[in-house]
């Protein structure tokens, strides 16, 4: 079956039913992927005051509200519990099992924070002639631990995570200005050239994800990651947090070009 | 003294000293001034969730640290409690009192959110030659109740408070094209033209603010408003919360300019 093709609420239901349980790059061509993290009550306001104060690594499509499974925003009878292919909990910090379904584990204090993806300036980059490397060599985009302090908020900081993409001088205004346009998932890049300007010290061993070639006529051009807020969670060692298993996430009924504007 | 050629750090020093208590508008040109809603910790999750929720009428510039008179980011050395010309403290909804200080009312349990203003676009449609009629006619711009529904967070609900600027039909395109490159000083406008569209139903009897001349070749059109948080805080009816007086903003240090990106 092409996904590639298929609606939305249609993916999620074989999500929801267990037919799919593979990472979702690609599904749903035009459509938005969103990263989740889900936390107790007496996170959240931390957490979303943490995301306000850093928007680029953690721009949030949505926020449900406390202990509802369903999404009122992105898309049409979402539940959260059982429509991200494969899900990860995390007690005290430790990945402590995988799951394709997680109602079992759901609790009355939970919210979920559904975070934007470069999915979606990928496509648009795709879509303006510019290829994207990790997607050209089918591998997950190289990811990093940088220099570059979040903002702290309540018990939350950290250092910021990027993705890096290489891409050729004649294409690097480009690559700005098209993602530039989508500042709910993630924007401009935080960096172009010398990964040690951002405390990066060997760009073939990424932190996250897969090593990448980087041609002669290329410059690494680094943006605001997703997993950011992952890892800053993750600092706190909180009791417990789920969030999405990495490339497996949940597909949404909002159009990438929506999120220009 | 000309205050519209000062910077931000020398005029709040005057407003701390209570040397400045009037209106700021046309201080400290080039520079964005703020919105000002001050809520108990309890109310906080809810309204950040809230301007996450509505961030075209709630786009939030800074959220103090809970207890915390100082900001971080929008200026030097700012207290909230005195660097604002004049403040409003509503108890149980009800206005209670008018200061130009707030230093005897703080309470460990008080976050400040910072939220943009329209001064900031108007500006820049100044700048593009587009002329702003309050300000030719010296007097409040006209806002409007609509019928458009905020997105409900918790306790906190309402309609959209809109504010209107007659504009030629020759400058529509480019007002709505300059104020929508500053998306975090409520961005492009809601609704261009008649106004029955959104529930006005007086062009002329504003619900806050003045009325203004509308000419012959002119449309009304209508941005987001900053009044929208004040009055969905309204109507919650909290046991207090303490806002700005109208038109008496923070002056901040950031520039206008550096809220387009």
């Amino acid at each position: 079956m092409d996904y590639s093709r298929m609606k939305p609420y249609d993916v999620r239901k074989l999500i929801r039913e267990e037919k799919i349980t593979t990472p979702t790059a690609g599904m749903c061509a035009g459509y938005a992927q969103a990263n989740l993290v889900i936390l107790p009550k007496e996170l959240a306001y931390d957490f979303l005051l943490f995301t306000q104060r850093n928007p680029k690594s953690c721009p949030v499509l949505e926020v449900s509200d406390v202990g509802d499974k369903k999404l009122k925003y992105l898309g049409k009878d979402i539940d959260i519990t059982k429509d991200i292919p494969k899900y990860r909990v995390y007690e005290d910090g430790v990945l402590t099992g995988e799951y394709t379904d997680i109602e079992n584990l759901w609790r009355e204090d939970f919210v979920s924070f559904l975070i934007g993806c470069s999915f979606s300036f990928e496509s648009e980059l795709i879509e303006a002639d510019i290829p994207i490397r990790h997607i050209e060599e089918n591998c997950n985009v190289p990811m990093f631990v940088t220099n570059i302090d979040c903002t702290p908020a309540g018990i939350f900081n950290g250092k910021m995570v990027v993705s890096m993409r290489p891409i050729s001088y004649d294409k690097i205004i480009k690559s700005v200005l098209v993602s530039g346009e989508m500042p709910k998932v993630h924007g401009a890049p935080v960096h172009i050239g010398d990964p040690s300007i951002i405390g990066i010290v060997d760009i073939n061993k990424p932190d996250f994800g897969d090593s990448v070639t980087i041609k002669n006529n290329e410059v690494p051009v680094f943006w605001p990651c997703g997993v950011t807020p992952q890892a800053v969670v993750m600092n706190v060692k909180p009791k417990i947090v789920i969030t999405h298993s990495p490339g497996h996430m949940l597909i949404t009924d909002i159009k990438n070009i929506d999120l220009k504007y």
